[in-house]
């Protein structure tokens, strides 16, 4: 059965501005617009695309999607596992519930659907504050002003997140301070790590995890990003989504993915663990003063690898979906999200991770898990 | 004669979060695929966009510019004064200019393509330290160490943009410190006020002025922001390009915008003013409280009126093209750039300001001043 609807409005790992990481996740067949995202790197101008794309664009099997490397776009069937459950655009349940509580809604025009699809959007949770994973909520925060707003929104994140954006980010210099307006309809808020959260407008738990996210370039402090774990508390069925990360640091005495793949193992029976997305930034060719705190193949299969001995099962990770984030782009030949596809399955079979589902994140479509 | 080719690579002024100011400048009939940027809101993901479509999409008379108010296209002639010398897509002569620096160019794939109008530009000068302005130029700021990039980049700005990019930007909190990088391909440099500095890859002398834009929200501190005259020394010709601005404030002791269109009318004769880019983010039905340190056209015009009574020209203003950039979306019916367009020529007519050439910067298309 679906739980977890997650369209993805971005999953650039850049260098390329536009669709860097955002998520947003609501449970299947709700009454409700209501929404969150997970990171914020982008927002409504991709909701408008999608809402355009929605009545122009057919859809069916034989869909390109946008690669600019050997072919400007390339068949969707090359990103992604033949038993994922995707749909190109907003999902068929959020565009019904949008016209069941306003008549208007289906008459309005673009931009103002934009601002309604928007507006459901009441809880981010952020990974890290790293520009790529906020500049969209950014931006797009002043819309919650507009007159016909009625609805608030809250930034959830670890301290290490939330305290940086509130000094380096809302603070009057970098954009305006509206944490401190005196509407309060934008607020920032501490999460606690390894704490089960309810989820304010769902009924989800939340659970964040710190993982490790490379070094400073001057002052080499550790550098923090955020594993969110999503629980529906009825089914049980939970889904994992993660921020950038690299590696647990040797010379470091966290071992903090050790710690999340035990809580995981531990805590979420594999059956109810529909899916994983996760970065994998670089190919593997890439060397390992070249990961800047991100995975290429062999670490992300490292990490995969670990959770399987976890779980001990003897069937692997099979029917698992991971969902690949962030994948950089470079000037090469191939499209470096196809070659790391590639390297990850060839990868999960050399290691007998079972019957892997493994996937790119695709902008603009919706995932069922 | 075309002195300046001006690429609008953004010109959103949100809350929409994709191709937030960025204007791209050469001088016309150069050889070299070298580029200045003012502002850094759009960058190598626009520069992709418009090389694909310079290859797809017919050019003419009938073009359809995004709108997605009324319709979600509406034609180019809504948008531009019909004197406007303005083409779809990068100038034909970067274009030129690319492929004679290397054959591999027209082979290259597109990803290929974009490093390499991106690399060109190897100097922004940035208006003020808003996210929307900055956002772009901090994402792509990574590709500057791919293997096959030999150029370096260089940040201007007046002192209030430079020291908030290094202490809440480029901190290792927001982002890597590129700037502290062993290779210092990425530089940070302070202009003075006022002073006419050297370009330092075109013939041109760059003045900034800092200007007023609003105050903190929890600070009450005047936030500044600065408009740019670039002159081309053999001509004499120049244009102006603004980052975001309001009036003056009654309550400041600096007339700041008086200052500078004094100076303008000082230095520049009217018939070598080919241009000014200048944001108009709100309609005339804005209250002044919900400017933010914007201008509608009603603040506009008054500061075009200011620098017609210094100039004193029995013509007014007749002839100079005055961009809009930086025009808000709003949940509203009529696109609001073809509002406030409508508004600044009613209000010009009204003021007898002569035959101002008014037009909307818009995104993916190179003027020719």
């Amino acid at each position: 059965m679906v739980v977890f609807e997650i369209t993805i409005l971005g999953a650039n790992g850049g260098p390329t501005e536009y669709g860097t990481q955002c998520f947003i996740l609501k449970p299947a067949r709700t009454e409700d617009p209501e929404l969150i995202a997970v990171d914020g790197g982008a927002g409504m101008y991709q909701l408008r695309e999608m809402l355009v794309q929605g009545r122009n664009e057919n859809e069916g099997d034989d869909e390109l999607v946008p690669s600019f490397y050997e072919h400007d776009r390339e068949p969707i069937e090359f990103f992604i596992d033949s038993k994922l459950n995707i749909q190109k655009g907003l999902s068929k349940s959020l565009l019904q519930s949008l016209k069941r509580q306003g008549e208007h809604f289906e008459s309005a025009n673009t931009m103002k659907k934009t601002y309604e699809v928007f507006q459901g959007i009441t809880d981010y949770y952020i990974t890290h504050p790293h520009l790529d994973h906020i500049s969209g909520l950014v931006v797009n925060s002043p819309s919650i002003y507009e007159q016909e707003n009625s609805k608030k929104k809250t930034i959830w994140g670890l301290p290490h997140t939330i305290d940086v954006l509130q000094k380096h980010v809302f603070n009057d210099l970098i954009w305006p301070d509206l944490t401190a307006e005196r509407s309060r309809k934008l607020k920032l808020k501490c999460l606690n790590p390894k704490e089960v959260q309810k989820c304010t407008i769902f009924p989800w738990d939340v659970i964040p995890f710190k993982v490790h996210h490379g070094i400073g370039v001057k002052t080499g402090a550790p550098v923090y990003s955020t594993f969110y774990i999503f629980r529906d508390r009825k089914s049980k069925d939970c889904i994992i989504v993660c921020g950038d990360v690299e590696q647990d640091r040797r010379e470091s005495e966290e071992s903090l993915l050790e710690e999340f793949w035990s809580y995981v193992a531990e805590n979420i029976p594999l059956v109810h663990l529909k899916g994983i997305l996760v970065e994998c930034s670089c190919p593997l060719s890439s060397k390992p003063e070249q990961l800047y705190g991100h995975l290429s193949p062999i670490y992300l299969i490292n990490e995969l690898s670990n959770l399987n001995t976890l779980y001990n099962s003897s069937k692997g990770l099979s029917g698992l979906n991971v969902i690949v984030t962030h994948v950089k782009s470079t000037p090469a030949k191939r499209d470096p999200r196809l070659t790391i596809l590639e390297e990850l399955r060839f990868l999960a079979e050399e290691r007998n991770l079972g019957d892997l589902r493994i996937s790119i994140a695709l902008e603009g479509h919706t995932l069922f898990l």
